[in-house]
């Protein structure tokens, strides 16, 4: 797959850019990306996903092979040359607003807005959509797992798990941003600068002739960093193995079972055995809700690897961002957009997030106003993140992103950290952009009935 | 990302491979990949991904970066250098047998199973899981979703709902095996020659003054093949408008509101205009219990497009494929391995999945045998695809494959069509299989009281 493929989009987003290319639209428009609602068992968003969609919209172009296969597509058999003209000289050249990585999003809020002549911004939907959605699903899932976990490590384990290996990358990313100490996968351990852990598996154990063998060879190998596997066939036999070996491994890992009086169990053998420091380690379909209830019933657990629900959530398997136009320039006139089909109103306009805190630095509420109205205190989230198809400014670190993230967990009135789902957060929108609204319909039904 | 990186995988299938060298345990093992239980609301899984994972096999390798991030690693401080030098040389050199794509799984079986040198067989885990779980776990729900559709065309159009864009590609294809006629996902047209769709969006009615004015603009340029979206505003206000416009576009798309009555009501009416071709295509949010449901109730309704539900399945958000070592060779000598954790059995040795159909060719039950077992009229569904590291034959056409599972679902007995959860389909497992984990278990019960 060519990483940065304008083809990577959905046949129509080429489609309707062919239509306003070859209608003589070329006006700009601004459209933003939000939830209409939160997932089940959600409380609050964190964004994730910015770096990988700005390295996309600063790269993205048709090669010459791409453009044959366009031009060989039926559909486009009417269609002049000069298209594929368009789009063989295609860069992104739009202003992209966005809120930084880390932050706490909720429904409505433009998580991104994007300026740009309308069939660049319309070209570009289905890749900002796929890349947010994803990476903002994943934080806001670590974030409860980091929570839940009330500051004890966690580690994203779901390489395996995760929808194909690139997707794994990225999960390994969001899981960061989202509060995890770092992975299991490797390449994410080289691309993002995060760290990696690995111990090893039931495989390890069983092609030995037994566990001490088995732990004997492991601990030769890594004499300082063995994490020793202990449920392959009975925890209790296991960690009575090793304490009789006399070799102190940095930590075992539990996989299967009762974690709870096992790494009770193990947690006082350890310790009457003088390795008070080796660490217990946990895995095994972990998530949220198992890892709280197993810290309310006293596991002694020191860290834990999450896979499955981390790679593909089952609570929340997916997040329906959309891209909706809020407002585009035809023949020099600016017109506002707005949608109103019966449940599904889309404010017009371009739109700032502004949010308040209390005197202690808590977030009180939000208010969705158009960009240029007045602040009032409110801190604005979005920010001017790309001008005229140029990044402005580098990425941030990925550990800045996550200093973000648990700063701002910390912001958050605790209510809304609970795992089951809470009282909504107060989000209002501008009186400005209420009016705006109305104008929009009126001129909608006045257009609709002609 | 680089595509074969062998950084690519779980740290500790690193620390084994590292672990094995260094202890020079070199023998060869082998490893199954089966899953243990289906998920819910599935009766059948349809396999998918191999292409990906064969790709993936015959070309993983680590590059000069990637060694030297190993080096760099703390857990790796201690390791001698010529198991750089032995990563620097990795290629895969195993053997590989597989059910090919399209084939019909049960849990239990075998969908691939690779024998390599241990701790290349180790260090290919990770990838091949995620490849397989996710491409079979499309698969399956597309197949569930085509058997919905009762013979209309099922298109993906998840390319935003995807996990990232290469889970998106990913995702189109095994769509496309598991019965879709296509996908709206541009590039995965042009990477796998599978049929592109696409209509427009309600971004471009919005962007226009009026419908009449967006129906026209676009008619103007797909005089051919404009699929017309009428759900912006008022599905019947909009099907009049084209009507009374008097150009015939190829079909309409309904998105939202209420499909059943608006695609009878629409029907009629293009009818009545002398439009019998016109074609009416639904989306939003469909998924095979909506459309099995439309259909029951009579919605006229040619071709669906369907989004989430394909590429994150909510229903059964993940697959969780597993590989268990079942058999290695230490010190020139061959042993069966076997796991006996409570509810958590795993046969040993290496094994053939056998089917049995009736005289009309409908499949009555499958058998897993040791590999070289008399079939007695089964057919073997385990092929060998690698040998020594080489592919054995050409990659099969996409439309092959959705050929064998289009095939393969008419095989099997309806009652494992329907959506609800069936009776199980027979899978037993051999004599011989039976007596060898008695054998194992045995050995291990007595290696672990030793």
């Amino acid at each position: 797959m060519r990483e940065y493929s304008g083809l990577l989009t959905d046949l129509y987003e080429l489609t309707m850019a062919a239509g306003y290319f070859q209608t003589g639209f070329d006006g700009r428009a601004t459209f933003e990306l939000f939830i209409r609602q939160l997932p089940a068992h959600r409380n609050y968003l964190v964004v994730a996903g910015l770096e990988q969609a700005l390295d996309f919209l600063e790269h993205v172009d048709f090669n010459a092979e791409e453009i044959e296969y366009l031009r060989r597509h039926p559909i486009f058999a009417k269609i002049r040359s000069d298209f594929f003209d368009y789009l063989r000289k295609f860069r992104f050249s739009g202003d992209v607003w966005a809120m930084p990585e880390g932050t706490i999003a909720f429904p409505g809020e433009p998580v991104m807005r994007v300026t740009a002549p309308i069939a660049e911004a319309q070209l570009l939907e289905t890749y900002l959509l796929a890349t947010l959605s994803y990476s903002t699903m994943i934080a806001s899932k670590a974030a409860r797992i980091y929570t839940a976990a009330q500051g004890r490590q966690v580690v994203d384990f779901s390489a395996r798990r995760a929808h194909g290996a690139a997707a794994s990358l990225l999960c390994a990313r969001a899981s960061v941003v989202g509060g995890c100490t770092g992975t299991s996968n490797t390449l994410a351990g080289e691309l993002y600068g995060v760290d990696t852990y690995g111990t090893q598996a039931h495989s390890w154990i069983m092609a030995h002739e037994n566990e001490s063998e088995a732990f004997g060879h492991f601990l030769d190998t890594f004499p300082a960093g063995a994490t020793l596997l202990v449920d392959t066939y009975n925890v209790r036999n296991a960690v009575n193995t090793i304490i009789a070996m006399d070799r102190k491994p940095a930590g075992i890992r539990l996989d299967s079972g009762d974690l709870c009086a096992d790494s009770r169990w193990a947690r006082h053998k350890l310790d009457r055995a003088g390795w008070k420091d080796v660490k217990i380690f946990a895995s095994g379909d972990l998530d949220e809700y198992k890892i709280a209830s197993l810290l309310r019933r006293g596991a002694r657990i020191d860290a834990f690897g999450v896979g499955t629900a981390l790679g593909a959530p089952g609570d929340a398997p997916h997040l329906n961002l959309i891209y909706k136009l809020v407002e585009v320039e035809r023949r020099g006139e600016i017109r506002e957009a707005a949608k109103f089909s019966s449940a599904k109103v889309t404010y017009p306009g371009r739109k700032q997030v502004l949010r308040y805190s209390n005197s202690r630095g808590e977030y009180v509420n939000d208010r969705i106003a158009l960009e240029d109205e007045p602040r009032n205190g409110g801190e604005p989230l979005l920010i001017q993140v790309m001008r005229d198809g140029r990044r402005i400014g580098p990425n941030e670190p990925l550990a800045a992103l996550r200093d973000r993230c648990v700063a701002s967990l910390r912001h958050l009135p605790k209510k809304y950290l609970q795992l089951a789902r809470s009282a909504k957060y107060s989000v209002s929108y501008s009186r400005r952009l209420k009016q705006m609204l109305e104008q929009v319909r009126r001129r909608v039904q006045h257009s609709a009935v002609k």
